[in-house]
């Protein structure tokens, strides 16, 4: 091989202060790992020297421990793009050490190939191959890589040799031309490939190669409990319904189906229904329960942008990649999450909430509206362009303490204008054409927890004017009786006597 | 001609109490007008006879003094999509009276024909021509009438002999396949016509023909003042500025400008700069500014939904319809506001906001949380798609008594996500890539009126931890404050001493 081989630390030393760095790589999946560890050890010297050092990193998702928590534990990191899920790294975020800047993933690329984000000096690739002319075969993941590599003034590739270079036949890389030049993207199905299996970088870009071999370290998700289970079989009873209906043709639609535990117990009940059909997914991160649902022959194929699946099920998967080579597809985030291909194609796009209000507004990414969790990801560019978009989430948290329906959500990423259907372990609300007051009364009556019925029911009895009848004064006054007493059903929308 | 003549009360006679009634249309312009304030006469018949009668009404979007003032003075609306700008159903929705549901313009028409929205069961269509074999040409505007003419059981006809038949030239009607069958849009550029001249129905659904010699009765917009002036100016000059930079192409991209002062303020300014080639528009409301700017070879052509001029210009116009016709696209609003051409084409989309906060969130809709005022329209079509994404508003209102500029926006239209610039006569804060509280400096230095700078520096400093420096006990007492006092400027956020 014709590329200078670097340690990790000599891959590191290259970096600077203050530099873009750009991260193949979304989830942990993909995601180079050496040299950001190496990375976080030299921002540890130089701090410990007494000299500042921080890098802005972009990414294509969350990462991992390897990457965002190493660098967030040596707080190395000034400014964050576009999704972070790590512990140390929120710390960051929160205690105002690192600048984040939470975005529609499919917007992310394009964004800085148009100059409204910083243009990456460096950008640091996981790679399952490379040749002499500068072909990359990706690992597990699309994420922005096309872009940061092209933008990048250069490359470090991380040649990974725990992953097959047969990984290749799974890519599907397709970079769009931009305005004014850009074309229909030609993608029709699911399972249509538009782009070619690796990445055409310029090689005199490369400055090195580390050499790793590693797993992404993705563990399995924990199981389901009553409450996840029971949200699935709502969801997947609601879709059984619809079809029934002729709402959803009778060859069914493409799922997209978020992150966690919430999607994996949607998935397993998807994967028991009698009704509805054998299915297609175009998503963002495939997990375990989609590998899962394809052994079963439930699942037919899969395009995403990351392989998020634990180590165990990728080690499965490598045994038998003649049969999933063919049925997965692994794209770039700027094609998994396109708003184009995602209304063309008409996703179901089931999607986790952090908060709802009675309104059908949906909170993704805050505490209280101030505490950062990981973000908004790609629940945006979905929620907005899907046939049918549906948020899911238990209606308490924390033993009943909070309520996950409140009258006004504390932050708002999503909305009522993108929710079409709220889904608890309560049951299902549809507001689909309705006027704010319907909204309010179908996600009462449906979704909410019993300890919150009569409360919600007194916030709405406050106004009885106005076509969203909200009150300034107690639209948080639930955040607020958790924040001073720990317990929401302390909030009081009585009319003083 | 072989269709039946009806006069507009035999037209109304059709129609039942609960009817689902799609109407031509977008703006004021391309709306039936007889046949609409017919029925508003009936429902006053109905109503004075003891019996209940209200229409469901589905449309473009805002439509005229005949159509939404009528029946909501006669109080003959129950359900209203997708939105209005009219007084008087202005007054019926936030009294609870006409249950209104407010979404995104290009929406309404697959969702209607995806089963989410209540089919329509008559579509009242104004035309400029009708055939016998039923190929009509529509008036002033694309709006939703491919779509209601496919679902509706029957079509009523309203033949405006005001328009000549040559408009069929300007239209370029397009309805994409459904999924799992849609294709991509093959629209390439602004002035590319994908579609048909005319929109071709069958013939044995028209029911019969309403004549009318009716203009659409649009008065022109009143001329800016000294505030829309400058933020005019301030939009053009950033744009000029981005333009140097290389971040705009050199050939400049496609315009899409909201509606009404600020809007026709915007245009006038990118008339006069010397540094912004003439360029295309691809939006939805063509105002009278669109056609001045045509007039003096600016504006090199455009396409919209509708041709919303004042009745002057449009007189004018006619006069001259060569030339304009070969200059003017209009498209059904499922096109003019595609998200797949939005992003294609690269718009920059400047619309106007009621409410912006310290982190880009934007109300559009909404006074204090609760009184309805048009609704989203197009906007979050554009602002999530678009290029670049601009918000203009004043930074007050009423003499200084409301900021416009407040810790927490009262109603959520567009999300931090989808904010890229805010406009005010102030100046130009870019919120690009930036962390919250980035973007709280950025417009509290840039955007905030002088009277309420000092006030918003004290909502932030209420909070020092956190990503998005919110207190939730605090976010709407400059609300509270104008309902308590009738000034913000009483809100105080200095700490208890």
């Amino acid at each position: 091989m014709k590329y200078q081989t670097l340690t990790p630390d000599e891959a590191a030393a290259l970096i600077e202060n203050g530099e873009n760095i750009g991260l193949s790589g979304f989830t942990a999946a993909g995601v180079p790992k050496a040299t950001t560890r190496a990375i976080a050890k030299k921002a540890e010297e130089e701090h410990a020297a007494g000299r500042p050092f921080k890098i802005n990193l972009f990414t294509g998702a969350s990462t991992s421990a390897s990457t965002d928590g190493a660098l967030a534990k040596a707080n190395a990191v000034d400014q964050r793009t576009p999704y972070q899920s790590s512990p140390d790294l929120r710390k960051n975020i929160n205690g105002g050490h690192t600048r984040y800047n939470d975005m529609h993933l499919s917007h992310t690329a394009q964004y800085m190939r148009y100059g409204a984000l910083p243009r990456v000096k460096t950008a640091i690739i996981e790679a399952a191959n490379i040749t002499d002319d500068g072909e990359i075969t990706l690992t597990t993941a699309g994420g922005n890589s096309p872009t940061y590599c092209k933008l990048a003034d250069r490359i470090i590739i991380e040649l990974n040799s725990y992953h097959p270079k047969e990984l290749r036949e799974m890519h599907d890389i397709y970079m769009p031309l931009d305005p004014p030049h850009r074309e229909p993207l030609p993608l029709i199905a699911p399972d249509h490939r538009i782009g070619t299996h690796t990445l055409k970088v310029d090689p005199a870009k490369i400055v090195g190669i580390v050499h790793t071999n590693e797993p992404d370290g993705i563990g399995a998700f924990k199981d389901g409990d009553p409450v996840t289970d029971k949200i699935g079989e709502n969801v997947v009873v609601f879709l059984e319904e619809e079809l029934k209906k002729g709402k959803i043709p009778a060859s069914f639609l493409p799922i997209q189906s978020g992150v966690g535990n919430i999607a994996n117990a949607v998935l397993a009940a998807l994967g028991r229904s009698q009704e509805i059909p054998p299915f297609k997914m175009y998503t963002e991160v495939i997990q375990d329960s989609v590998i899962d649902l394809m052994k079963q022959g439930r699942c037919i194929m899969v395009g995403g942008c990351s392989l998020t699946v634990s180590d165990g099920m990728l080690a499965d998967m490598y045994k038998d990649l003649d049969f999933f080579k063919s049925r997965v597809i692994l794209r770039p985030q700027e094609l998994s999450n396109n708003p184009e291909i995602v209304r063309r194609l008409g996703l179901i796009c089931i999607n986790t909430a952090i908060e709802v209000d009675l309104f059908g507004q949906v909170n993704s990414t805050h505490f209280f509206g101030k505490q950062m969790m990981n973000g908004i990801g790609g629940s945006g560019d979905f929620a907005r362009n899907g046939y049918l978009t549906i948020f899911t989430c238990p209606s308490i948290a924390k033993g009943g303490a909070i309520s996950s329906i409140v009258p006004m959500v504390s932050h708002h990423d999503h909305t009522e204008h993108d929710v079409d259907i709220v889904v608890t372990e309560q049951g299902v609300a549809d507001l689909r054409g309705k006027c704010p007051r319907d909204r309010a009364k179908e996600i009462i009556e449906n979704c909410v927890h019993p300890d919150y019925r009569q409360l919600l029911l007194d916030y709405m009895a406050l106004t009885p004017q106005g076509h969203t009848p909200h009150n300034l004064g107690k639209a948080f006054e639930m955040h607020n009786a958790f924040l001073g007493t720990g317990d929401m059903r302390n909030a009081n929308f009585a009319p003083a006597e």
